[in-house]
């Protein structure tokens, strides 16, 4: 059985608790939380959300790419959210490689002649929060009356330390 | 009182029902979920996923972008997941508008003399599924034994259903 059908499985009860209710499309909190796709961190319950609270945003290590400006900007001018929180976590994924040797082994393991991509990896959490502020305040499309927060989610505690600039 | 200064109160509560703990890295399920940003789905509860269960990545519209590609290789070649479940939505904020006209939008809300970026917007949300999990399979970087489904969201009773190719 695949996980997506257990998924299918899992859902069914869902439904019931659920119900039949139409929450508008522009979340409650003009807010959208960048972060990692970790398994350990569960935004809705760290951050106390309830449905149709605020947009969730998660890609390998919560980094601010041109992807996730994309959403951001859909986010905002499409459904109101006026404020971006930038959480990383400890013990990430994106700590426990370096980008060339990952690419070289990429290459090796599929066989490629060529391959330049930046996975961006870090070693500090505190400084790729920081790093990633700036760039949402660098974006030539975002606002500049944004407000942008960072902070660090301890995996092992649930615990979230805010990271200022 | 920001968002973020309230996410911060809320995170206090779920600490103590948290404690210390200390999940594997690697999450338990080897699967990761792409989903879209929206609100209205909780997706730890709507799929049954416990804490460490599952990689969870999300975009606007849960589009797979490079950088979704990104994401799913350190996701399958650090952490060893094995399967991808693309999962979109009723009602999606990607459906609200069309790539020219946001662009010009954007271009005058900002004074911008150029731009030209694709946001992947998208009108058939099976079709969207579909597209995205031709993108998987296509991509290079994905080996061919990963195991991809899709499937639909309803948010306003919480249903999954597949789509398949």
């Amino acid at each position: 059985m695949s996980y997506f059908e257990k998924f299918l499985q899992a859902n069914k009860a869902y439904v019931d608790l659920h119900g039949t209710k139409s929450l508008p499309l522009k979340p409650k909190m003009k807010v959208a939380i960048v972060t990692c796709m970790d398994s350990r961190l569960h935004v809705a319950q760290a951050l106390g959300l309830a449905l149709g609270d605020a947009h969730i945003l998660r890609n390998t290590g919560g980094r601010v790419t041109d992807d996730m400006i994309r959403s951001l900007v859909v986010s905002q001018q499409q459904m109101g959210t006026r404020e971006v929180v930038v959480l990383h976590h400890t013990d990430c994924g994106s700590q426990t490689f370096k980008n060339e040797e990952f690419c070289y082994t990429l290459r090796e393991r599929f066989g490629l002649d060529e391959l330049e991509m930046d996975f961006l990896p870090f070693t500090d959490v505190e400084e790729s929060v920081r790093e990633d502020m700036q760039k949402i305040i660098a974006s030539p499309l975002i606002p500049d009356d944004v407000i942008i927060s960072g902070g660090v989610y301890d995996v092992d505690t649930g615990r979230i330390t805010e990271v200022k600039l």
